[in-house]
């Protein structure tokens, strides 16, 4: 044992005391599973752990630096995968019993990047079936009461309880926002197509996205970096550079940034908490904040990706609904019949509507750095209402493959986290870095100063 | 125009312009394009060039410059690639009528590295046929009456001509250490998995290596960390961190090395003038070369190279060579009898000595930084000669997976370069970069003393 509880470095403090050799792997993923053992019987993080596949690569890590030879970024550094993420050598469940067991032959691309920085790929977090809507038995680690928010729950529940300083998820609504704002962690989607998902299970062409889950806005943004790559068996993904995270996540805005916030008709289903909270977020950043009212046209955003959605999922899941539908949730079953109701005309006006959504916000974020709002309705949900929370605040963004990223700011009236949400401009994540590292500090200076 | 030829600038340099804005990608490539016509009529290094292509990436790239939006570490600098290597959207015809206007749908993993990092692919580089023996009509920068050197002959001389700076190259015996050394420019192979072969045309799965040209340390540095990377589709690619090239290049070393210098029975073949030239580099490095001679097993390697590279090129050329004997050479049609010559077994006891061979060196470089050796046996050899030169001062080396430099240091009694090769241990190509840069270093403040 250290004197630390390794458990609670950030990644990029582990990573760095690892390649200094002042902490071991080993150690490092030794406190991350004690702390496993403690908590997780009530967390249920976890779809697959095997504490020797871990430690394994944790002593082979370890061997490379004391040998002199190559670390990367990630060295020794545990992350675990939502459980629709393949690897070679665990199983992927998809939060489904149709897929008890499954082993896949392959790595997705994601876990090629991961292996190559030198992670230790910690186990499988739970997710809802098929990262769809129904929940899995994860609880919130902040009241064991509620649900860590969906559909990347285990990954969002991992982080927050210190089982691992970093996790995968995905988003194709608001699964990577949501669940970070009620589990008080950094959530972090960048723009659509940064991130393979070649290996990851489809649900929707159009609108799936990885994403990630740590507890600073650093380690996300290297996790991010890590991951990040072209990849042209994904048609989502670009050819281009990737914008570099941790260096924009380390840098200072040239000048103070200009910051939108757009009032939605369905804002009326915000509790008085998170109203409250982002009211004085936007007064601590000093008039930096512009209102607007979401037009029309924006506001029905949610019904285009409601379409696409249900259309695509419907697709997707053809051949799995076709041999279980039994097996398969109501939910899901209902998503797949009101998919069979969409013509191709409907399905294809959707994806032109989703296409011009993306041209005006080039466009909007000429003039503005980012947009800032609610990452969810409030605090986490009980677990009792059957359901992981609302994605409405994420659509439109998701929609329009904008990067996004939820920063843990505010409390609730129950104690419990909530999340402030920052949309950035397509393949300038950077700037949505730069400028939620400046509303970090503006925050921090403006409390300093209110104690 | 600019004031300055930019098909002079070096890879490190024109990225750097490039991304601050002192000079466009366009105008890069322009003067790229320019020098090209101006000399490849003699040169004859392309096997595939259509500029307005070029030109099209190079726009692209300085549209995202201009646009703010991420840039990569290539960032619209043009690389040539061997006609060996896929791209989806140029032919790759593998220096053979077989494959004439062939074209891939996709790129080879390693191209995807480059499009990522921004990088212009300028077009494909003449190669032996099939990356082995039958020279293509290439001549040397130098001499037009000599050869480049093969297999990667193209990539050799444009990266000498100046028609680019940086190109990619294969060795599975010397096809980039030697035309690297008779086209007087740095050529590196990393360590064999470093960099994925997917997308390359195979002739032996267990030699079969890939590289690159470039007319600094710095920029063959470069290069390498672009292009490398985990592909767990290459039975070779390791799961583990790639040494940090460029970094390795800049730095110093901690001590002086220790080099080693193997005496080999086939030095009788190197011509009078390397003999002399590597004496003076021995001296020039002030006592911390020590030579030694190569045990008959070491010495041994060269046929166990040979097995190999005849039995498996007979295995991987079986369609090829069944239905286009005659339109292969007379060099291929030989290798692939003697494939059919080699029993399974002497094969198999061929590849026990290879594994040892790589323990061996292993160990061995527990004692030494590098190994300093001849890249080839002298100045490029002429053109009428029928062959692009002798591989046997690379075989043992690229047999046993280490990395090889080759450094433009020397020049031979007809003033054509001739290069001197540093081999180091398996996955440390940082130290061997470290180690030539020292070399390097060395070696010029001794030249600065000597005027």
């Amino acid at each position: 044992m250290t004197k630390h509880d390794l458990s609670l470095f950030s990644a990029v403090q582990s990573a760095e005391a690892i390649q200094n050799g002042r902490i071991s792997s080993e150690a490092l993923v030794e406190a991350c599973l004690k702390r496993i053992e403690e908590t997780d019987s009530v967390i249920r993080a976890w779809a697959y752990l095997d504490a020797s596949v871990a430690l394994d690569q944790a002593r082979e890590m370890d061997r490379i630096r004391k040998a002199g030879r190559a670390t990367g970024p990630l060295h020794g550094v545990p992350v675990g995968l939502k459980d629709i993420v393949d690897t070679n050598d665990m199983p992927t469940q998809r939060g489904t019993t149709i897929f008890s067991g499954r082993r896949s032959e392959t790595d997705a691309r994601l876990v090629e990047h991961l292996r190559e920085a030198g992670a230790v790929i910690m186990g499988k977090t739970k997710t809802t079936e098929f990262a769809f809507m129904h929940p899995t038995d994860t609880t919130n680690p902040f009241n064991s009461a509620r649900t860590p928010g969906g559909s990347s729950s285990g990954s969002a529940a991992a982080v927050a309880a210190r089982h691992v300083p970093l996790a995968i998820g995905t988003q194709t609504g608001g699964s990577v926002i949501r669940p970070a704002s009620f589990c008080g962690v950094y959530g972090f989607k960048p723009t659509q197509g940064t991130i393979s998902r070649t290996g990851v299970f489809r649900t929707s062409v159009s609108l799936d996205q990885v994403g990630g889950f740590a507890n600073s806005l650093e380690d996300i943004a290297l996790l991010t970096d890590v991951i990040s790559g072209y990849d042209q068996s994904d048609p989502a993904s670009f050819a281009r550079p990737r914008a570099r995270m941790l260096e924009a996540a380390q840098a200072e805005v040239p000048v103070e940034p200009n910051i939108a916030w757009l009032d939605f008709p369905f804002d009326d289903r915000l509790d008085v908490d998170t109203v409250e909270g982002l009211d004085a977020v936007i007064d601590g950043l000093g008039g930096q904040v512009e209102r607007f009212s979401a037009s029309p046209q924006l506001s029905d955003l949610i019904n285009v990706h409601k379409t696409i959605y249900d259309y695509e999922i419907r697709q997707n899941m053809a051949e799995i609904s076709e041999n279980h539908w039994l097996a398969i949730s109501t939910e899901m079953q209902s998503a797949i019949n009101r998919g069979a109701e969409i013509s191709v005309t409907q399905y294809e006006d959707a994806l032109v509507v989703m296409a011009s959504a993306r041209s005006f916000f080039t466009e909007y974020f000429n003039d503005f750095d980012a947009i800032l709002a609610p990452s969810a309705k409030g605090e986490a949900v009980p677990l009792n209402a059957g359901h992981t929370g609302d994605s409405v605040f994420c659509l439109a963004w998701t929609l329009a493959g904008l990067p996004c990223l939820t920063l843990p700011f505010l409390v609730g009236q129950n104690d419990l986290p909530i999340g402030v949400q920052l949309i950035g401009a397509v393949e300038e994540d950077d700037r949505l870095l730069r400028t939620a590292s400046w509303v970090q500090r503006s925050l921090n200076a403006q409390e300093q100063q209110g104690e």
